[in-house]
């Protein structure tokens, strides 16, 4: 049966597929910079913190620390970056500001009304690694019409776990077929195909600058393959705004 | 200080609060027993099925079941009063179709206004004891502009146990103090208030139609006693759309 007539919730990663998190990290750490005087490589420092990302969430999805948030995470990893940079005596709130520099993440252009046009049809909700509290503050700073939150705190599993994709069906009153995940990366495809998900393939290939090097195209036979929101809305049968 | 200088989030009871269960799921059962050709007291049914409500919560809630949504718990309590009410063999369809009355029923006329004016000012999220799926499908159908859900399925408790309110404000990344509920009953208001909660006394008068005896007035000093989520923005100096 075609993914179109089964699927009742499209389902999104959020760090690349929705949002520019590498340029919109490195123009905030940028301004920072400037209006603290500290001159360092930012485009480093944010790829580095990036890097941080997986093996930070691994703590928990090994079992060897309990699930914690990733705005929790992130201030960890930044710690470390800042004493890595030799940047020291930041203030609570210039670390506040740092941390939540992942709430202020700008959507990629087609991102809004795409997904305003999937949410005509379909229940749309975030399934991504980022907490409720901050998905919710991306959302309302840059428009991003969310159903609701699902995801890792949802779940109490990080991506790509299966407890993950389908602990967030699960909240939705749903089956696995009948959720489609959206996502920029193969890998975290192919964990929720594996738990029965539906897949929409969004190639986003500036996700990482002139660094990019993986998932600059499907490695697999998705349901969907494009390279935009509104892509994923054409296939699945969206009217035009 | 002010609550609206300190209120980063509005959190909302749901059933009497938004939603008109009483008038809605009266109008639901009248109808499926007129296409069904099945005669019953359907308001007494209705008053029945929000009364085994509370005792099915309380199963949980005493620790005797492991958390269970109410999803589950409502159609669980329509098994009984199908016996009770001598309904017999209705197919899957139908029963599932009764289920989720509770994802249609209407919300009171200044509910969606008064929503969509507090929204441009703080994050606005249900607090109900509703799980996810329930909360979404009635949002979407009658344009509730939640910015996502939490309460009793995130939290994994249901109010009035403290870690309802607590779950629910951690889940949003604020402290107590930061969250205002939002509900037309005063114990609600007051379980909430003791985690450290702002209070908004919102009277529903229609809730239980003519039965109504409890909560026709606030019981307490709420800061915010008002007659309509239009009330409640104006309190919070929201604009006007």
């Amino acid at each position: 049966m075609a993914a179109k007539d089964q699927v009742k919730a499209l389902v999104f990663d959020v760090f690349g597929t929705v949002v520019d998190w590498r340029g919109g990290s490195i123009s905030e750490l940028t301004a920072f910079g400037k209006a603290r005087g500290i001159d360092r490589d930012w485009a480093e420092f944010a790829d580095d913190w990036r890097g941080l990302y997986q093996p930070s969430m691994e703590e928990v999805r090994s079992g060897r620390r309990p699930f914690t948030i990733l705005d929790t995470l992130h201030r960890e990893s930044l710690e470390k970056l800042l004493e890595k940079y030799d940047i020291k005596g930041l203030p609570e709130q210039d670390i506040q500001h740092l941390v939540s520099i992942w709430h202020r993440l700008p959507p990629w252009p087609d991102a809004v009304e795409g997904l305003t046009r999937l949410k005509s049809r379909y229940i749309i909700a975030t399934c991504s690694n980022a907490n409720i509290g901050l998905a919710v503050r991306m959302a309302k700073h840059s428009g991003l019409p969310w159903d609701t939150i699902v995801g890792a705190e949802v779940a109490r599993a990080f991506k790509p776990t299966p407890q993950a994709y389908l602990g967030s069906a699960a909240a939705l009153n749903l089956e696995p077929h009948e959720v489609m995940l959206v996502a920029a990366h193969n890998s975290d495809l192919a964990a929720a195909a594996k738990t029965g998900f539906r897949t929409a393939f969004v190639a986003r290939p500036n996700e990482y600058g002139p660094k990019k090097v993986a998932d600059v195209a499907k490695d697999h036979d998705w349901d969907i393959a494009t390279d935009s929101f509104n892509g994923v809305a054409d296939a699945m049968g969206c009217p035009r705004l």
